[in-house]
């Protein structure tokens, strides 16, 4: 059997935040050498209870990414690099464009110029969001479709992908461009809605606080679990045909926002949910209904996603249940 | 008739530069209170003689786009803003990412949020590049072609074009997005080869220093001379359905470099041209044939260029003759 991960060094950047906890402990599991960089920004979804399971297991190191001595540091001797680290904030982002900029732009572009002068062999896997397509004109969307993000976070993820392209085409450091769709399941931050809607639902529903489902609930989306996001990313890191290619995480099926508060409610004991008017803000940057082409991906590794919306809400609303304290 | 400019308060950034001084001029032709702020950054192509005829008929303010304080007073009460300014220097850019990051990205940012705090009424024009687009998948390339650019300061031109496009959605800053070619004529810099390839031709031909034709000079571009890339600009400044658009400026029918190169070899004493290898890193950031498909432009404003190369050309030719000493 092929171990890519097997005493490899990898570096995860943003490791304590809710990808990038997931990701550690799966290739802990794979016996990979794991180190962890994370500043623990507030609201940003850095937890250190996210690696519970491994805390003797992983080197953590707490800088910021913009630290260019740091990273310089950081990036030597790895064999993967697997950037999570990201201003998420999205309400943070529609008040203030310049951490985006500076965070996901430059902190990105500092890490690859790190690579660039210390090295240049090292597979670098870039997490990138759907929200870089912005409106789909068809549907499913591949990775072909426009990109006319709505925002400032998914306009820096853009920007930051096609940095990693750069230095994937002009300096030879072979990299992953991954555009994940929504993402929900355990380690997830579940302090405030600012990102995250289907852990936000689900804090919701512990709290027996009705779930607002926005407009008439029909809005589409695919949601994914953790587990699929995390398989996913491992193998196109592992797959050397996706080096400097740009990737779809999500699933072609998409489900109503209606469908994922009923099917939480029906999961949850006194759990409820309301219809609620879009907040204006929220309008103009809403892109309609979304679903993942995932094509291209399933071809490069043979990825699919397999968990099922119900099992996958199960598994996050009993890992919440349990490790309440550690999150509200 | 119809006056748009006659009396407008402008704001023009980089308006000591090449394209900015020359719009500069017409809009004072048009009678505009034009205001210039530039602040004179080497090697960036910023020169107080560029402005020479209309040095008493505007205001000159030397700061960096990047000083928030200043742009915030300098956006206030004007009708039109265009911005000029920019990191251009390719060699800069594939040495050092972060100026082009810092200038390009955030210092467009810092002028759109002062538009939105101090002027939301502005209509704002946004300067982008054809490289933008990357290598051409179809001749001529139109506005909705994928974008992938090759290098920094192309990804950074994006980045701050797709931010402009958020500022006019989100926000509703009327916004023109422009994607011009290859300009070229008086007012250019002279002084290197980092940016603005026809120039840089018409310096050696007066030099009488070969002009060097990269491989077998058959790549193909769409030079246009600055008069006409000046009056598409202010024909889509002035055109209300231009406003939210991203816009071609360019030529359907391009020109080979090695054309290019015998036709100034033709107009000019003692000049001639010599074929040259590509080097490596010229070569790998080469996007290959580009032509605009100007349908667009042309359809919502009625602008065409009517410049010849040759006319262009002579014009360019005569220019610097007159002025060597103040771009040389």
């Amino acid at each position: 059997m092929f171990h890519p991960f097997r005493q490899a060094k990898i570096l995860i950047t943003g490791g304590l935040g809710f990808i990038g906890s997931n990701l550690a402990i799966a290739l802990v599991k794979k016996q990979a050498i794991v180190t962890i960089v994370d500043n623990l920004t507030p609201n940003q979804g850095g937890n250190l209870f996210n690696i519970n399971p491994i805390k003797n297991d992983v080197t953590v190191r707490n800088f910021d990414i913009r630290d260019t001595a740091a990273m310089e540091q950081l990036v030597k001797n790895k064999d993967y690099i697997f950037h999570l680290a990201r201003q998420t904030d999205h309400v943070l982002s529609q008040k203030d464009p310049f951490p985006d900029i500076d965070i996901n732009i430059r902190g990105t572009t500092i890490i690859l110029e790190a690579c660039k002068k210390h090295n240049p062999h090292v597979k670098f896997i870039y997490t990138g969001t759907r929200g870089q397509y912005g409106k789909a004109i068809t549907l499913p969307v591949s990775e072909d479709a426009p990109t006319n993000p709505r925002g400032i976070y998914e306009v820096t993820n853009l920007t930051a992908e096609k940095i990693v392209q750069i230095y994937h085409d002009i300096h030879g450091i072979r990299s992953v461009m991954l555009r994940l769709t929504n993402i929900y399941g355990p380690r997830a931050q579940m302090k405030h809605n600012h990102f995250g809607v289907v852990n936000w639902f689900i804090r919701l529903a512990l709290d027996q606080t009705p779930i607002p489902v926005f407009g008439d609930g029909l809005l589409q989306r695919d949601f994914i679990y953790i587990d699929d996001a995390t398989n996913a990313i491992l193998k196109t890191a592992a797959s050397e045909n996706c080096y400097g290619e740009v990737l779809n995480i999500g699933k072609e099926k998409a489900e109503t926002f209606l469908h994922l508060a009923k099917t939480i409610v029906k999961l949850s004991k006194n759990a409820s949910y309301t219809f609620a008017p879009f907040s204006k803000e929220r309008a103009s940057q809403e892109p309609g209904h979304f679903a993942s082409d995932i094509t291209k991906i399933h071809r490069l590794t043979g990825w699919r996603p397999k968990t099922t919306l119900t099992t996958g809400l199960v598994k996050t609303l009993n890992y919440y249940k349990k490790y309440r304290t550690y999150y509200w």
